[in-house]
């Protein structure tokens, strides 16, 4: 890669991927692009994709350079649009302008596009190169990689438990495990989310509102995102056994729901044997049905236990508190029938850190 | 304190303290004292106290700084000693090569000779100083420093744990939760203890020597180790119930073993009304009878459990492997009760690392 990119090309395209996280609350399901139009090594213009149905971060930056942009180089973190949507065709943008060279991130994921903006942009003479930065860009979207690649969301599974691994005393008392700063670090999460996955029974117990509640993001966050802009996830909840009742919280709180109780779960043909939600069906549903790139789970001990039997966690973020519960009191993961070491459930620590006083975990599943 | 030192001092005693824990894993029941002599900022004499018996840190470098210490300045990490034990006083040692300064990192703990040396030294016209990089040098002595104190142990509690709090599989499988690296690190805990104190259970259980062995100790301890130096920590197993026999491999493994039977326990009067030892006395009978400094508990939740109940541990080591063992598993804390958040055990992260595939976590209790 170092013959390809210079390191004016490097710093181009470092930029164009922070504009693109400016996006990171606001388009799904579109993924997060951003985009630098460079010229004698200085930006004339700079984009990023702030939602859904607005413009895509190319035409952003190619208003901003205006006649400029003739000869210039656009850094795009995902290859530029070839189709008709909501917007024009970036590609057909890019050359209109004239830029003269084309330096994308990655192709689009989307098998059925991909590789389209990159031809049409050589068929008119530009000069394309892909791959500065990759690993950055996969990053970016990976939600919105995975929904086009394989048809299921990215999924991220998060508890919290105490470092004696509980998550409630015997008598049910769980209100707080992990500090405050936790939670606020829980609310950026669900605010970067698609939806939210949650049973009847977390929102009967704590009749939870699983919403994102923006004075509770932390300043970081609302100094880049007015309260108008905030687009709250979907929350989707398991009631296979339509328990929940009007007069809830989540029913009296901001955000789209979608409640899947018997009916709904069965015409979709969600439901097992058992009647258990099949947790793939359900996932690829949500990415199919309802452009789901990212879903946060957050639910008790049962829901977590499956999602890991199931194998569908992408993430797993664990927030572990300094403290210790005892031995009677509620386990974090409903999880049984380990009867060898070498069966256990291992993972790779990915990243861990101090969130106050607690520790989150990244965690993929080996 | 930036008045009394120059950085100079802080450099030399810096030195010293680093000399001084060239002894950590030898000079049990005595302290880590590390000394350097410095004539025209040059360094003309170090040593540092390695086992009981032999020479202190002081006549090492006094005896390589030879007639030169006369005018120079002795940098020690304790007060020198005033007392004729196995060895002459240090003080006197000082005075009689003509030093013109001392600087001591700390005063002797022993409240009975605590300032003697220091008074001796100044009675003889030399300069003292006191308390250069003084944490440093309590972090170096802590076991031996709160004996000197308290009459009391410095006490470590080692756990090892599965992400969600598990030691075993339901049927007892429990080899191994922590992976290689852990292990040896447990190995350089136990080489720096006096004593590891653990139970008849697991002794039978695990069928555990709980020595150290030289050829797992990683490559940086035994460089600065000789086999033939090796100190095994005394191996101090709680049997109330005399259930011990001769074949168990503790018995055939090298060190020293301290077996509380019923006899013993109840000579010494170590057992509570319930037939169960009363760990405040145990331990105080471990510091004032057995000279012992540093305590390493590794046992199983019932031991872990009455430790912390009983509010006598300094630090908790915990390991955490990153994987899950399932609900069914065994706990590792044989704790009960907990009726009420309030009432959880808090602990401080003092330290958090990893340890090959492991967390690491250094605690202290709230």
């Amino acid at each position: 890669m170092s013959d390809r990119f210079s390191s004016i090309d490097h710093q181009m395209m470092a930029k164009a991927i922070s504009l693109a996280k400016l996006g990171q609350y606001t388009t799904s399901p579109n993924p997060n692009v951003g985009c630098v139009i460079v010229k004698d090594q200085q930006i004339i213009g700079q984009g990023y994709h702030r939602k859904a149905g607005e413009p895509h971060a190319e035409v952003h930056a190619l208003r901003e350079a205006g006649a400029q942009a003739e000869g210039a180089t656009a850094y795009v973190t995902l290859e530029p649009c070839s189709h008709y949507g909501r917007t024009p065709p970036c590609a057909k943008g890019l050359i209109e302008a004239k830029v003269s060279k084309v330096i994308c991130a990655m192709q689009d994921p989307n098998p059925q596009v991909s590789g389209r903006g990159i031809a049409m942009l050589k068929d008119a003479g530009i000069e394309v190169e892909v791959g500065l930065l990759e690993p950055q860009a996969n990053q970016l979207n990976r939600g919105f990689i995975k929904r086009m690649k394989s048809g299921m969301p990215f999924v991220s599974l998060k508890m919290a438990a105490s470092l004696d691994g509980k998550t409630a005393l015997a008598n049910g008392k769980s209100q707080w495990i992990t500090g405050a700063n936790a939670r606020t670090d829980v609310q950026v999460y669900r605010a970067k989310s698609s939806a939210i996955l949650s049973t009847a029974q977390t929102v009967i117990d704590d009749n939870a509102s699983l919403n994102v509640r923006y004075d509770e993001l932390p300043d970081g966050v609302r100094s880049t995102l007015d309260e108008s802009s905030l687009r709250q996830p979907l929350r989707v909840i398991l009631d296979a056994n339509n328990r929940l009742s009007n007069d809830l919280r989540l029913f009296q709180s901001a955000g789209d729901r979608l409640i899947l109780g018997s009916t709904l779960a069965m015409q979709h043909n969600l439901l097992n044997a058992a009647h258990q939600f099949d947790l793939p069906k359900l996932l690829r549903f949500l990415a199919t049905e309802h452009s789901i790139n990212d879903v946060w789970v957050e639910a008790g001990a049962t829901l977590a236990g499956q999602c890991i039997q199931h194998q569908v966690v992408d993430e797993l973020i664990l927030y572990l508190a300094p403290k210790f519960m005892g031995q009677d009191s509620r386990s974090l993961l409903g999880l049984t029938g380990i009867s060898d070491m070498a069966d256990t459930i291992d993972l790779n620590i990915e990243d861990i850190r101090l969130i106050g006083q607690d520790i989150r975990l990244s965690c993929s599943l080996r």
